[in-house]
C-alpha cells in the first residue's frame, strides 16, 4: 500500500462524492419513458451545475431532438498538453418491475453487503456512479499538482439517450465535431472483472440486426383442408433458423468470419487470466443449465471476443389460447449479430440475404430487412501510450503493477464506436462497475470501495495522460 | 334425363326452399360471438318452426350449457323400417372482415355466376344451405309415396355450436342417447367435388393438438453479455420443429404411422377418379406457389387420406418494432395433427413427448401440453347397404349410375366421429356444398342448382334407405 496525494485527497473528501451521487440518483432520468423527459433535463442541469462547481470554466447543455447532452471543457495551461474527452451518460434504465426493488429505486439507500458497503438505486452503477468518480478525481488531481488547471485539457461529453440506443448521438458528434477534437477518449461506462480485481475493458462488440419474413400461402389456410399439401412458412422458418449455426456452433452466414481476426496467443492469455467461475456464472447472472457455443472457445471468449448470431424473437400464426387450425401466411424472426475486429454492420445484410437464399425451401419467399445503422466493433490498442497510461493509473489506485491489471472485453455494444470513428481518437475504458451490480435490473447497486478506487484512478489518469505529447 | 315424382315435386316447389333459406340466412347465428347468443337461439326457433311446418310430429329445442340444439322425429308407419338420423348445424362462422363482403352477409342476395345463379350470404353453404334441402326433400318423398309418413323413421339433430368446436355435443349425445338411437347417421355438412360432379364424402380426418414450451435461461438475458454462450430456446425450438418431418415429408413422431392403414388400390383408384386441377387449386383456394408433402402421395391423398402435422403458431422473445437484444427465457409452438384410419387422438400426446425427448438440445427443458379430447377419424363403410343406398339416391338426382358417383375425403375434422362412436351407427354423407363456396370466408355462397339437386337426392334417400331392414 503506497499512498499518494491523490489517494489522500480522495479519502478525505469521499463524503462529497457520496453526497453528489445521492443527489443525482434522486432524479429519475429514464430516457425511454417520455413521462420522464423533464427528469432527464433536470439530470443534465444537475450535472452541469456539478461540473461548474468542480471548476470547469466552460459548461454547456447541448440540446438534441431527444434528451439533452452535457458538455464541459477545462483547458490545460500547457499548450502542448494532450486533450482527453470523457464519455458517459446521465440517463438511466426503467425500473420495471418496481415490486422487485427492496428499496425505492430513486431513494438511494446504503446497504452492508458481503463485499462491504453498497449504495442501491437505479443508476448507482450504470452510469451515474461510474461517471461521477471524475468530479472528485479531477479535484484530487488539481490538489496533488497544486495547479489551477489540469495537466491535460479535459473535455466531458455526457449524453442523455444511451439507454434508448443513442439515436441522436452520431449526429451530435458530427454537428459539434470542432468542439470535440481530442487525442484520446476516456469511456466511463463499463466495469471491472470483480471487486478486488483491477481491470480494464479493451473492446466492445458491434451490432447488426436483421428481420426476416417468410411468406407461404397468400392467406391463412385451413390446416384440415390444405395441411400436408402446401408449404407451411412456420416449418420453413424453423428449418431456416436451424441452419443458422453449424454443429460446431459457428454462424453459417457466407463470409461471416472473413473479417474476424483470429485471437492471438497473447489475447487468449490475457483473457485467460481474468478470474471466472463458470458454475457461479451459470447459477447466477446467466441463470442457465449449461454453457453452449462455438467449439474451441471459452465462455469469456464466446461472450467477449467472438461474433455471434442470436434470434431475439420469432413469431407467426395463432398464438392465443386453445388452438386455431391454420397454416399461416407468414412467419417472422428477428436476429441480431454481435461483431468483432474488422466486421462491419453494413456488410451483414448481404450475408443474411445470401444465407436465406441458400436455405429457403421451394414455394416460400423471403423478405430480409436489415435496417441501416448498426454499431461497429471497437477496441483499445493494447500497445498504445494511452493504454499504458490507463494501466498505470488503475494499477496505482489498486496497488497493482500496471502489467497485472487484467484486460477484459465487453460483449455488448454502444455508441463508443461512434466516438472512435467520429472523432478519430483512440479509446480507453475507465469504469468501476461490476458484473454483479445488477445494471438494468431491480436493486442496482454500486460498491462504495469501487467508487473510491475509481476516483483515485481518475485522478492519476490525468497525470499519466500528460506524458503523451501532442503531435 | 329421367324424371321422377320426387324431381317434379322439387322443381314445382323450389321457390319454397329459396324462401326458407332466405329467411333463415337473415338470422346472424354466430355461435363464437357471445353478442349473438340471442340470434343463435332465434335460429334454433326458426328451424324448429320450419320442421313443424314440414310435418314433423315431434320437434324439441334441446338446451346445452352453450347454444341450443334442435331435435325432431317423424316415425315411419312401418315398424320394421330403419331409423335414420340427420346431422347438421344451425350456427354460422363470424363474418370478419366485413368490408370484404360485396353484399351484406345477412342480407341474402342472388347473383348470376359462371355456374349459374348463386345465393350469397353467411351460412348459404355452411351449413344452412346444405342442411335445408331436407325440408323440401322430405316433402317430395311424401308426395312421391302418397303416404302420410316417411318410409324410414327420420330423426333430425341440428346443433348450434359446430363453428365453435362443438364443446357440448359429445355430452348431449350421452345425455340423449335413448332418443337418438338409429341405424344410420346422414351427415349433411359436407360437399361435392365440383358443380356437375355427383360425389359423396366417405371419411373425415381426426384431430389432436399439442402445445410445446421450451425453457432456457430463467429470465430473458442480454444477448450482448450472454449471447453465444448459453442455449437460446428459440434456436432450440427451430431445431426441434425442423425435425418434425423427414426429408420425405413424413411425420417423425415415433409410432405415428403404426395405426395408419395403407391405402388400398381400390381406394387410390377411387380418389384418382375425382377431377382435380392442381394448378387451379394452387392459383385459387390454396393460394400457394407449389405443392409440398409426403412423398408418394397425390395432393388429394395428402389432404384427405394421410395423417399430417402442422405447426399452427410459434412464438417467443421480442416481437415488437425495432429490436430488443435478448435471449428469451421461453419459446412456444402450437401443433395440430390430422389423423386417419385407426389413429386415436389420445395416443398422440405420448408420441409428441417421445419426439421432444429425442430431439431436445442440452440445457433446454420442455413442457408438452396435450389437452384432453381431440377428434377421432371417421369413415363410411364403402361396402355397406347404407352407402349403396346413398349412392343410388345421389346418382338418380344427378342422372348418373350409382357406380359413377365419385367418392371424396374431407381433410377437416368435426363432431361426426362423436356421432359414429356415441350412437354406434354407420355414417353416410349427403352434402351439396362446393370447394368454391368460400365457407368461413367473405362472400360465402351456394349454387341454386346444387340446392335443387340436393333436395331431390334427399327425397330419394328415404326410399332407398327403406330397403335396409332393421336387424
Amino acid at each position: 500500500m503506497t499512498t499518494s496525494p491523490e489517494r489522500e485527497f480522495v479519502s478525505a473528501h469521499i463524503d462529497d462524492l457520496h453526497a453528489d451521487l445521492d443527489a443525482w440518483l434522486r432524479i429519475p432520468s429514464i430516457s425511454a419513458d417520455p413521462a420522464h423527459a423533464a427528469d432527464v433535463a433536470a439530470s443534465a442541469e444537475w450535472l452541469a451545475e456539478a461540473l461548474r462547481r468542480t471548476g470547469f470554466p466552460t459548461v454547456e447543455i447541448w440540446p438534441t431532438p431527444g434528451a439533452p447532452a452535457v458538455y464541459a471543457e477545462w483547458p490545460s495551461a500547457d499548450p502542448d498538453a494532450p486533450v482527453a474527452l470523457v464519455y458517459g451518460h446521465h440517463d438511466v434504465q426503467p425500473v420495471d418491475p418496481p415490486e422487485l426493488w427492496v428499496h425505492p429505486p430513486f431513494e438511494p439507500t446504503r446497504v452492508d453487503g458481503p463485499d462491504g458497503p453498497e449504495l442501491h438505486g437505479r443508476g448507482a452503477s450504470d452510469d451515474k456512479g461510474v461517471l461521477i468518480v471524475h468530479l472528485l478525481g479531477l479535484r484530487a488531481h488539481l490538489a496533488a499538482t497544486g495547479r489551477g488547471t489540469p495537466a491535460v485539457t479535459v473535455k466531458v461529453l455526457v449524453e442523455g439517450e444511451e439507454e434508448s440506443g443513442s439515436p441522436h448521438f452520431a449526429a451530435l458528434l458530427r454537428e459539434r465535431r470542432d468542439r470535440l477534437d481530442c487525442d484520446v477518449v476516456v469511456v466511463s461506462d463499463t466495469g471491472m472483472a470483480a471487486p478486488d480485481v483491477p481491470s480494464a475493458v479493451t473492446a466492445m462488440r458491434g451490432l447488426a440486426d436483421a428481420e426476416i419474413t417468410l411468406r407461404g400461402p397468400a392467406v391463412d389456410l385451413h390446416s384440415g383442408s390444405f395441411g400436408g399439401a402446401v408449404p407451411n412458412p412456420l416449418h420453413a422458418l424453423a428449418e431456416l433458423i436451424a441452419t443458422l449455426h453449424d454443429d460446431q456452433g459457428r454462424v453459417t452466414l457466407p463470409g461471416f468470419y472473413d473479417a474476424v481476426r483470429p485471437l492471438s496467443d497473447r489475447e487468449r492469455d490475457l483473457m485467460g487470466r481474468v478470474p471466472f467461475d463458470e458454475q457461479a456464472w451459470l447459477a447466477g447472472p446467466a441463470a442457465s443449465r449449461t454453457t453452449y457455443g462455438e467449439a474451441g472457445y471459452s465462455t469469456l471468449e464466446r461472450t467477449g471476443a467472438r461474433p455471434t448470431a442470436e434470434v431475439n424473437g420469432m413469431w407467426g400464426g395463432y398464438t392465443g389460447p386453445g388452438h386455431k387450425t391454420i397454416i399461416p401466411a407468414e412467419a417472422h424472426a428477428k436476429i441480431t449479430f454481435r461483431l468483432v475486429s474488422d466486421q462491419r454492420p453494413e456488410q451483414i445484410g448481404a450475408m443474411v440475404q445470401a444465407w436465406v437464399d441458400e436455405n429457403l425451401p421451394e414455394g416460400i419467399v423471403a423478405e430480409v430487412h436489415t435496417p441501416p445503422g448498426g454499431v461497429a466493433p471497437c477496441a483499445s490498442d493494447l500497445d498504445s501510450p494511452a493504454m499504458e497510461a490507463l494501466l498505470r493509473a488503475i494499477g496505482q489506485a489498486f496497488d497493482t503493477a500496471p502489467e497485472d491489471v487484467l484486460l477484459t472485453r465487453e460483449g455488448g455494444s454502444g455508441p463508443e464506436a461512434d466516438l472512435a470513428e467520429g472523432l478519430g481518437a483512440p479509446l480507453v475504458f475507465l469504469g468501476i462497475g461490476l458484473p454483479t451490480d445488477r445494471i438494468h435490473s431491480p436493486n442496482e447497486r454500486v460498491l462504495l470501495r469501487m467508487l473510491e478506487r475509481g476516483a483515485e484512478a481518475a485522478a492519476h489518469l490525468w497525470r499519466e495522460l500528460a506524458t503523451l505529447r501532442r503531435g
